[in-house]
């Protein structure tokens, strides 16, 4: 039979062709405000731990460190995989965080939105094997982040729920949501559950797809870097153009009609009855917490 | 973590925005010839029970009060959900009338054809939430119409099956039949059955994902019911917009092509081997009769 | 309820039309030097097996013998299906011959890649039913002639595995490899599959629909008759035209970009990474053959 040319060839890979380069340390840490980067050198692989409580919401400010950290990963020789986790407990992210749509400039919502736009580019069209580690709750635009890694790993307790719910507050999740989520569930599941805003509790969404597999709460890092090294078994450039083959399309359409999904968005965030349900939504979650 | 805006926000849906209106009578009926349709303004659903024995199937007629009767709805402020179901014990819908498709003019053929499509464009398309309680056998086009609504809840009686059978009448089902069914099965699923002409019973049904769930026959209205109320809680303006685009793009695939798919059907339907073929058909149903 | 007009009827399909033709010998065997045919004119139906030791290696030779015989089948009107099956024990085809794309002329590249890609169109487009009867493994080319065909049966032996693993190799699957494969096990599992160029053994390849069923070896060519005759009961020119509306889309997409991708791959495979990783597999088979 046929069998593979070799399981980790040292021509291909960037973290090989590192070995040329300077000795460097076999673990580095990067850290900012929002978010903390380990990268395992000899492993190739780096940690993302999203540290911004209590939620891990996604604004402006979370969102930028993100892309900057990406780019600094993706232009890095030494590093091949991230692992996307949060150090915050019981949450992977929030989503997107309200107070960045609610009573601010049509320009402050479009570059918002670019942002949004510009971290799900970076992730989803990422050249690393991205894996993520989903140790909490993931609502709205906290399982846009997942849905675009590769691979999805999660917690396997019943009260963590993960799902598309812009339904479930008046608003809807963009083409590009949906585009990445019916890439891996399927149009019907897709369908019924962003028509209902669903937050799946982890058992029911391994079950449609959502996730690849569940593990408890202390074999998540382990199993993470056991996937990762699966992964990282794969000639990176074969892996690489395959994985463009497969995203493509769904990124080029972003691409193409990325101003005019700016000014919807702005055109739409702005509408007052939007703006109310938002307020509406936020006096609520300030009741909760008293 | 994130929690729902509201489950029924008053200032969504059209049945909220009736309050503000003149007092109505709780329950609304209005029946043509061929469809007995219930209003229950408090709840905001419909229920239309096919009602033309022997086996319901989609005459010309039938289809005119099909679509004046969802017009209706539609345009009814009191009517945010329609469960579609068969007043005709053992069938929900047999399809498509074969005495419109034999022995006719090509004017009458583009007319029953226009009808088909408009049926299929209001079901598929429309602002209501629109479950199928299928208490019966629904071949062919009867399949469409339950394919075309949010959510299928069929009888569990393996005699009742459900499927697009056209190819076992040496016909083809229509492009936006298969879109249709390949957005709800897949295409590995809607390929195999489509070849085939696969009447699938209720379990093996429940198994491909061509129906969302099977329950005891006195349970049916019942379990619809709960389902309603389900998608109901979502605000109705996020779930309409979601619902769009999900379905627009195959949608728009017929409006774009909509002359020369009738064009194809009168051509095709015209053809004396397929002609030949409905008589002999037709000939088989009547001596299965005495 | 609603009845096939008849599970085969006369009027339809080609080997009924034989009927009026000279007579003709119950079963008819045509033989070149690496597929042997056995049409049996009885039942219509062809068995095509591969017949080139070691490992049925996708050879321009054999390409070639395999779209003659195909064609030879689909213009004989005695055929109206075919079953694709091996000769050689434990494979069924290792998948395109890598000897065929090192050390060779850009000209000789094309013609292979011309053939690869004819032998796909005519497999995946044929108007026959197309059986694949999997006894043995069937890596990266192998597979993609058992994707193309309508149904799957392999033999339950774990020993016996499949799938597009290209990405093992270094190099990557075309675009219409990853489309017919997508087709049948949805995007979400033929990204991943992909990517990791995963050989999935029997049991793995049904669990993910890469394969229809499993059976015991002994039962294989049994059963590919009795789904044969399944497919064949329905009218030839209906289930043709059903199919040819599934695949066209896929199929229209490799002849619109069929130069385009000749162009592509011969520049892929002259690389002389590509090449070194190629001479490197080829080194480590001779090697293990010792």
């Amino acid at each position: 039979g046929v069998l593979p040319l070799c399981r980790q060839p040292p021509a291909w890979g960037r973290a090989a062709r590192r070995s040329s380069g300077p000795s460097l340390a076999p673990c580095r840490t990067f850290s900012n405000n929002k978010i903390l980067v380990e990268l395992n050198e000899s492993s190739g692989v780096a940690t993302m731990k999203f540290k911004s409580p209590p939620v891990n919401s996604l604004s402006l400010d979370f969102l930028t460190e993100f892309c900057i950290s990406l780019e600094k990963l993706e232009n890095d020789r030494a590093c091949r995989g991230v692992v996307i986790t949060s150090n915050v407990p019981k949450i992977f992210s929030s989503g997107l965080d309200i107070t960045e749509m609610y009573g601010k400039s049509t320009e402050h919502y479009a570059e918002f939105w670019r942002a949004v736009q510009e971290m799900w580019l970076r992730v989803y069209g990422s050249n690393m094997v991205t894996i993520a580690a989903i140790n909490g709750s993931s609502p709205a635009g906290g399982c846009l982040v997942a849905l675009s890694c590769d691979y999805r790993i999660m917690v396997e307790n019943p009260k963590f729920s993960i799902g598309l719910n812009e339904a479930q507050l008046g608003i809807v999740a963009p083409f590009w949501f949906k585009d990445t989520f019916v890439n891996i569930v399927g149009h019907r599941v897709a369908e019924r559950s962003l028509q209902l805003g669903s937050l799946h509790p982890a058992p029911e969404a391994h079950k449609i797809g959502l996730v690849d597999e569940l593990v408890p709460e202390e074999k998540l890092q382990e199993r993470a870097a056991a996937v990762m090294a699966q992964w990282l078994a794969l000639p990176d450039h074969a892996r690489q153009l395959t994985k463009s083959m497969m995203r493509r399309a769904v990124l080029d359409r972003l691409v193409a009609h990325r101003e005019e999904d700016i000014q919807n968005f702005t055109t739409f965030i702005s509408k007052e009855s939007i703006q109310k349900s938002l307020r509406m939504y936020m006096e609520m979650l300030k009741k909760k917490k008293q």
